[in-house]
């Protein structure tokens, strides 16, 4: 039976954005594990699986249900020792977090203060636009038309801030080095993000994270690509 | 016989400051290995083992002889792989890179750019003096009392920066997870040689990033406090 990996959409079912579910399907791509992938809208989310979490992604395989990236990419890389590794062993496993972090603290926030977060907002369903715009506006104190102003003249500093991955794409194809690991698939799945909610281009054309991005949406018979950028 | 560390030092031969070289001592340290420092002015680097190398750190391991602090982390981990790891594995390996880019591009930036500089000027011997203000001055096209200024303004900016550390070590207690990796020399590396120059303290009392560096001090039997914080 394949493992089922429940993924967060807005109103379009096909287009899962969620960074953190994209990093989960392309982890599974990675181990070569046959999956289904199960559609669900913000305001679904507590229902998945009986209750069982709060958060996307969560997975089945068989019995066992876990959600949490980062875990189920844990989870996989023990359940499933034989398949191509996402971590590369234990100081692989541990150094991810520092990408994590890093990622999470460097590109989410840029992206989701940018016009990608009115996108997200606009593509969702009427009940779940309801519960974003309530949810985040009480993050951010103002509305989500105010947040977003000036994204693109924060442009520049966020490119800048991306110097310690540039510099390392530089030298080599992955973060993984010659070939990628799971801590590519955490910055991937930020820049899937983007590219699945809006059609705006955060990285210059001739930017090395770029080509890097390109090659993570080659991988795996084009997993990434499955879903269009967004028009 | 033991390993000896070639370690660059200003006018006292007792100070060794560079942070590579503090990443390689703590790396040895690490492993538990036998090693002597031989202290090295800048103006002497290009004849370390009869011009071996025209960087240091380097180490002589009997007849092998290793320049680079990542890659003698990476010789140290093949040819002692008996004692702890530095890298826990080939993921560990490869992600130690990222660590590594962020540091260099986060924090030797501003160190480099702060009244560290003028305070290894001046600790200098007359020859590396001169050395070191040529080539420096050249690389910045001004003069080092420029280059430092306003350092203090830029200060809670640097702080900022540190957040992607700062949050990881808010849950763990070293970048290797519950003991240290390589990686947390990297970025230990960084700190000393602002420690070890300078008095001034670039890290709020209460920063889990200052409790982090003082474990560090404290590993090996103190191995990072040899060196007194600069008065």
């Amino acid at each position: 039976m394949s493992i089922i990996l429940y993924e967060l959409v807005g109103a379009d079912p096909a287009r899962p954005f969620s960074p953190h579910c994209w990093k989960t399907r392309m982890a599974l791509a990675h181990k070569g594990l046959a999956f289904e992938t199960s559609p669900v809208p913000f305001t679904e989310v507590p229902k998945i699986e009986d209750g069982f979490a709060t958060i996307v992604p969560v997975i089945r395989d068989g019995e066992r249900r876990i959600a949490d990236s980062f875990v189920i990419a844990e989870y996989l890389d023990t359940a499933y020792p034989d398949r191509p590794t996402l971590f590369g062993g234990e100081g692989g496993r541990v150094l991810s977090r520092f990408v994590e972090s890093w990622s999470q603290r460097t590109i989410h926030p840029f992206v989701s203060t940018s016009r990608a977060l009115l996108a997200i907002h606009d593509s969702l369903a009427a009940p779940d636009r309801a519960y974003f715009r309530e949810t985040r506006e009480k993050v951010f104190g103002q509305p989500l038309e105010d947040v977003v102003v000036g994204d693109e003249a924060r442009l520049e500093e966020f490119r800048k801030k991306l110097t310690p991955l540039r510099a390392l794409l530089e030298k080599q194809m992955f973060l993984g080095g010659e070939a990628p690991l799971f801590a590519d698939y955490i910055v991937f799945g930020a820049f899937q993000w983007l590219r699945v909610v809006t059609p705006w281009e955060v990285l210059a054309a001739d930017d090395v994270v770029a080509a890097w991005f390109e090659r993570c949406l080659d991988l795996h018979g084009g997993e990434g690509r499955k879903v269009s950028r967004a028009a």
